[in-house]
Parts: structure tokens; sequence; C-alpha cells
């Protein structure tokens, strides 16, 4: 088995319009020439679990998948049950065996045991009163998405259905029950779809699911947990956001795996709250659970390119096994009850309203405060989060038309474009203005979670109450300043 | 010695107003209560090298520094040879010795060989036909700030002078030669600045500066020093971009030990260019020296806030050595080298005009692509760079607006706020509408990079060379994507 057949894989599948995905056990779909001659020659079709042994002996075990029309005719493509997708090269194999039942061939493989027996379990088959229901709610993204015949570009398509059809593993963890809300490209969501999904996540909830998963782009991912992490305080089940950088019919994608892991998190965790589910590294062995408020995308295509801001994760998922962080967690998992205790108590619980008169402004050299004029006049901005440099800092002359809008009522809270660390508005003089001017400080507050927090109170709350909305920390989007 | 009286100094320094700061050798400046008796009792006078003995043994060699009114009376305050500020507890100090005269105290201190002898050598006595010359310009930021009395927050204060006085070490670097600038917040710095430093940089240069180093404001360090690396193109001295996290006047700055190793840089590299210096960890063994176009504060307080984004730092120094790291080094080096070559043939060296009629603008959900149209109609913008999501993403309705705008001759340039990675509008749909929309993707080129870019280019050149200008690598501002 050659190494670089995922390579020649991946960039045959990047330059080349493909067909539909079809799911498993129908045909030998998208394999030509040689490829096919030697599937045929051994009897398999597309939704087997095979086994194939190399030419150096090496046995590799996965789930025969369908390849694109267009792709080389000198790989295969199985899917491994780490969930990772190979392309093997047809030159390296020696012979391939149909896994037929558990247990009946090949002593040598170590997860031989766990693959299914003859076929995919139906829906019916998998579904028993003794597992747990996860509901997986699909609104599009790359997760769900696959590559456009015409273009050779990725577009949502997919369905959660197609999905479960394509991951078999899922029915061993929990019943999940998938549910397309909406198929629109992360970019476009909205405020007024983050109140959907909440309503959608809140109803399922109540009837009975121990578990939500909501599939999302990952462009959006951030701020859509931390958005469902306010309109969902309260809530009793883990609902956990789940994208993948990679599209779900290339060899290299990563969304079989992310699934897996918040299929597993949202059906296993006993904290409940919002969470986000994604590669923790490059490579294939966890999946890091991240609270819902402090996550952030910071690499355009790494698979591992979410991070918790100043913290760690809240969890972490290893094939069958969820982690919880030592000290970390168990201070969050803390917080987290209070915070659902607090939100009981003080009505916060399900408030699924947003207000889309909140607008982010990341200050730059050379800034021209009258943008904040505009905001004000012709789109009746309500509230703004503003993203200063360093400590929470804008020019001299923002000052001066910050204080003029706070005047107006508008709340301006203040985050900083460092990403990391915690706005700090006494250390300087321009702080100091700021705050005169009437800015709130919004201490370590990521500025998505912040704009997502700002339309959340807006929506759901009288004025003079959401200064004081915004500076307490409800869901985690506020952490203990750490000195360094 | 406490290792607790860092922090006792730390708060107290914030906590209250303070004197300035008056240089070295004239006072007990500051001292008080019992700290004064101790300093009395051994003769001791601020400014003078001493040696402390601890009672458990320990020996602390160092400059003896003024301290706070106001501060605390049970510590005394010592500049390491390291560039860092101590203050040592009073209650654990055995003896204290004066530094007479090189070698002649004290065998056990393994840096006491190189401490100043009797007192800080004259501007005179330090210059001579051997050293290296460093232009030293000064534009205000914490690294020469002091604490205002009033308020007890920090603002620019102290001249390139007051530094150069504080920290007699620069002097056995090179010939430093301190001039002030300006005196501003770094957060009122324009494009306007931006010349201004330029033009002075290459006057420096031309007129026998081994190299320049310009202290600033860490907030938009980054964004200078990408602004510089353009306006300077074809420069042939190591031109280092220097601030500092903690205001200079407080025992944990780093501004001592960040503008030894800039001036250590600037005064050995080979290769010339736009550089920033600033601290490599949170230890203080090493400064990073990073790439002008390639860096970024990603941490709102650490010292360590400064990182090289999508390659490694080009160099550290540590101590006295400049290191520079291997192969990425080599490269840029290399492309440096091409750089500077490729920007005298084809004319673009020392263009320092900036044109300040450009926005970065960040997206975000929920986005009213009606900015745009105010950026257009009442900014009379030419050029736009965009932050998007992910690979270069903006909704659907944005996209539309775009279009209309890159129809009046509007550059806009397309960066992502992920920090990390490359754009790409080539994966998803939504990027090709961008492209045909007439949007310029600008691969791993930093957002604020990629505005200081857009401001050089549209004040230096025709507008039908922007594209090409803004494409092309000139100064590492793009790297080569990496595959991960």
């Amino acid at each position: 088995m050659k190494s670089d057949s995922l390579s020649s894989e991946e960039s045959s599948a990047n330059a080349r319009g493909l067909t539909h995905f079809h799911g498993v056990g129908e045909t030998l779909e998208g394999y030509r020439g040689k490829s096919l001659a030697l599937l045929k020659r051994f009897g398999l079709s597309v939704g087997q679990q095979i086994r194939i042994v190399s030419k150096d002996r090496t046995e590799t075990l996965g789930l025969l998948l369908p390849r694109y029309h267009g792709a080389d005719d000198e790989h295969i493509v199985l899917k491994l049950k780490s969930g990772y997708n190979i392309g093997v090269n047809i030159a390296s194999i020696d012979s391939i065996q149909i896994v037929e039942e558990e247990g009946k061939t090949g002593e040598s493989s170590s997860f031989q045991g766990q693959v299914a027996s003859k076929s995919i379990k139906s829906k019916e088959e998998r579904v028993s009163g003794q597992e747990k229901v996860v509901s997986l709610l699909s609104t599009g993204g790359t997760i769900a998405s696959k590559i456009d015949y015409v273009t050779g570009a990725v577009h949502p398509a997919l369905s959660a259905e197609d999905l479960y059809a394509a991951i078999p593993e899922l029915g061993r963890i929990a019943d999940v029950r998938p549910e397309l809300l909406f198929s629109i490209f992360s970019e476009d969501m909205e405020a007024k779809h983050w109140q959907t999904i909440a309503e959608k996540a809140i109803e399922k909830a109540q009837s009975g699911s121990d578990g939500v998963v909501i599939m999302s782009g990952t462009d959006i991912l951030g701020i859509l947990s931390a958005a469902l992490s306010f309109a969902l305080l309260g809530i009793d089940v883990p609902v956990v956001c789940v994208g993948s950088q990679r599209s779900s019919d290339r060899p290299s994608s990563d969304s079989a795996l992310n699934l897996l892991g918040a299929v597993r998190f949202a059906s296993t965790s006993e904290v409940p709250g919002v969470f986000v589910a994604m590669h923790a590294s490059t490579s294939d062995d966890s999946i890091a659970i991240h609270l819902g408020t402090r996550v952030r995308k910071n690499h355009t295509s790494r698979r591992d390119a979410f991070q918790s801001i100043d913290i760690e994760p809240f969890a972490f998922v290893r094939g069958d096994e969820l982690e919880y962080i030592g000290r970390p967690l168990q201070e969050e998992q803390k917080q987290k009850s209070i915070a659902t205790k607090a939100a009981i108590d003080a009505n916060l619980k399900f408030r699924t309203r947003f207000d889309s008169s909140v607008s982010l402004v990341k200050f730059y050299p050379g800034f021209n405060p009258r943008i904040l004029d505009f905001l004000l006049e012709d789109l009746h901005a309500r509230g703004i989060i503003l993203e200063g440099t360093g400590l929470g800092h804008v020019s001299s002359k923002t000052v001066s038309k910050i204080s003029e809008l706070t005047k107006e009522g508008v709340f301006v809270g203040m985050t900083s474009q460092c990403i990391w660390g915690s706005v700090d508005l006494n250390v300087y003089r321009t702080g100091r203005d700021l705050l005169q001017a009437g800015v709130t400080p919004l201490a370590n507050m990521l500025a998505e979670t912040a704009l997502a927090k700002l339309s959340w109170a807006l929506g759901n709350f009288s004025s003079d109450l959401i200064k004081e909305i915004m500076t307490t920390n409800l869901c985690g989007e506020i952490v203990p300043r750490l000195v360094l």
C-alpha cells in the first residue's frame, strides 16, 4: 500500500467534477478500468466490509466506498474503522477478502471484532430501548457537502440521512435520529437561523433526546455555538456543534471522525451545555470538545483549526473513550452547573430570540469614526462590539465618536483583536477615556461570542439590563484572567 | 530573596500614582522607611552596580534603580544584566557590596566581568570608530512610557535619551544614537506617520547608520512593521521595530531586553529588511526577530504576545548571540535578497507614500453590505481589505454588493479572519462567486499587512498596477502555502 495514494486521490478529487455520492451497498459506482476489473474479480460491491492484504502482508480492514466519476482507475477507497478514508493503490494489493461475519476472518486485525457483520444494520435493527437517543440536525456546510459536478467546487448537498448511511458506526454509539433543518452556506447563516436551531434543539431535548448534535459549516461554527450557548441556557442535555474542514466525499475528510466524536460526547457526557467537537490535532487519534463560548477557527484549512481560547478544551474523545480535562474541566463543570442553575433562577432559560441590529467593528490605523455614525444613523444599531487593539484601544478621535453613540443609548462593548488575553481599560489613558465615553470592557470574551451575546441580550431583555448581562459570566464566555 | 517580591512590586505599581523616573545616579529616589534606611546604611545611591548577598548566600548583581513614590518600603529594585528588573525583599538581604571595578569583587558571579566598572560611560566614552552605529527612533508607546502621576495609568513620556540613560548596556553593543520622532499613542498612528518614520529611516541608513531601531507601541507594531517593509523595499540595513508590553519603569518590564535584542540584531545582522524584535517566551532567555510582514500581536498582555504567522521567526537573539533559524531563514533570506533586488529593478525602492482611502472590513454573520456602500459613496474608498471567514467567505448578499464596488474601480482584496492559513476561493461556490465579483484573493497575507500594502500600493502606483502588486510577494508577505 503506497502512502502517496492519499494525495493522489485528494488532487484528483479537487480537479474534476464528481457525481452524486450514492451511499453504500449499491454498485461499484465510480470505479472504472483497472480498479473496476480488480473489484469484479473479487466479486465485491460498494458498502461491503473488506480486508485488503497487500504484497508486503499489511492488512487493511474497511468499508468499500464508491469513487468519484473521473477519478483515476488505480485506487480503491476504504473507510477505516477510525472514520478516516484511505485510497489504496491497486498495484500494492495481493488479495481482498470479504469480512463475512464478526470473528470469522483474520485474527491478526486488532479492530476486526468491532466491524459490522454481513452488512450495515437497518435503522430498525439499530434502534433499541437500551440506547441513548441523539438528535442529529443538519444545517449545511462542508460536513454535509459534496463536490459540484459542474464547477468542481464544494457545496452543500448530503443530508443527515446520507451521512448516516455512509457512517454505519454511528448506529453503534447511539440511536441517532437525523433531521435536515435547512441547507445553506454557513456564511449565509444569520440570527434568525440561530433561533430556529435553538428552538429545534429545545424541542428535541424536551421530547426525550439524550443529546443533540448540530452539523454546520466550520466558518461560523464558533459564533453559532456561542449564540446557542446563550439561547440554550438551562438545557439539561449536551448540545454539540460539529463541522468538517474537508468535504465528506473526499478521502482526507474529517467529517466522519468529527461526527463520531460529537455523537459519542452527546450520548455519553453528563455535563449539559453547548460544545463544539472538532479534530484535536492533524492526526486522527482524538476529537477535542470545546466550550461553545470559547472556541475559534484559527486556521483556514487544517483539520485541527479549532482551538479553545484562554482555557483548555473541555474534553477529548479518543476512540470510544471520553476524557475530561483535569482542573480546567472541573472548574468549568462547576461553573456550568452554576450557570445552569443561575439561568433558571434568573429566568434566563430558553430565551431564543436574537436582535439583528448589532455590528462588529474591527479598529485599524486610519479607521474613520464616521463609520460609527453610519451604523447609528442609517443602520439604527442598538449595539456595537468593537475589536480594539491590544488591551482594547481605538484612536482618540474614535473615542469621541463613541461617546456620542453611548449617549444615544447604543451599547458599545470592547473586545480585543489579539484573540488571546483580556481587555483592560485601566492601564492606559486611552482606556480610561473609553470608560469615560461609556464603553463596556468585556474582559476576555471573544469578539464573535460578544456579538452573539449582545444580539441575544438585546433580543430578550430590556435596555437597562444589557450592561449587567454583558458583563456577567453566564456560560464560560468570561474566564478568570490569567496573569502571565 | 523571595520570588513573590515581583508580584508585590507589580501590584503596587498598578495601584498608585508614581513620580517621574529620574534616570540613574542621583539620589535614593522613591525609597523610604526600611528600604531607605538599609540603602543608607550601606552608603548606596541609585545608578550604582551592586552585589546583594542574601541570607541563603545567593548573590545578585545589578544596577540599583529608583522606586516609585508610594511603593512599599520592603523592596529594593535592581536591573539585572539580562535587562530584567527584579524587586528584592530587604528581609532576605544579608549584605550589599558596591561593585567598584571590573574583576575586583566576587569571583563567584558568572557575569561579573561584564558589568560596568565604576559608573555609566558617557556618550563620548562609548562612541568609538570600531563600533556599529544604530539609530534609535522613538515614536511613543509603552516602551517609552511612564505611569501617570494623576490617574495611575501609563502614558508616553520617556524619550529615547531617557531610556538610553537607563540601559547602559546599549552602549556596549553599538554606538546608539537616539532621536525622538514624535510621542503619540500608538493607536493614533496613521499612514502619515508611517511615511515620516520611513523617510527618517532612509535618511539614517543613507547617512551611515548600520541599522535602525524604531520604538513604538505594541498595539500597532505589526502593521507598522508591514507598512515599513513596503516603504523601505531595497534598504540595505536592518530596520527593527520594537515595543514593550510592560511600562519601562515597572519591575517586570520587557522594554530593556527587547531593546537590547533589537539593537543587537540591527547592529549585527547582515540581512537587510524590516523586522520586529519582541520576547520569544515568557522567560527572558531569548528575543524573537520576526519578519516585518508576518508578525501579529496575539495576546493582550503577555510579554511573548508576538508570533510569526505561518512561518518560523526569522532569528533569535540569545544574550550576545544572534541565532538564525535553519531552513525557513535561508529561504526567507534568499527571498529577501530577491525582493531587494527586484524592488530596485522594478523601481519599487523607497516609495514612501501611503494612501489613506483604504478600509479593513471584518465580515460576521448578519453583516450589512450597506456598510460597503457607505465606504464607497461617503468615504470614497479606493481599496478595501475584507477579512472573510474560513478560506475567505462572505454572505451571498455581500458578494453582490462587492461586485458593484469593483465595477466602480475599487480594489477589493480577500484575507481570512482565521489568522493562520491561506484564503482559497476555488474550493466553495461562494469563493467562485467572489472571484466572479472581482475580488482578489491574497493568499496567506495577514489582514493588517494587506491593508498596509494596499495603502502603500495606492499611494505610489497607478490603478492598473495595483492587482499585480498586491498578488506579488515583495518581502515575505505571501509565503508558500503549507498543506497540512
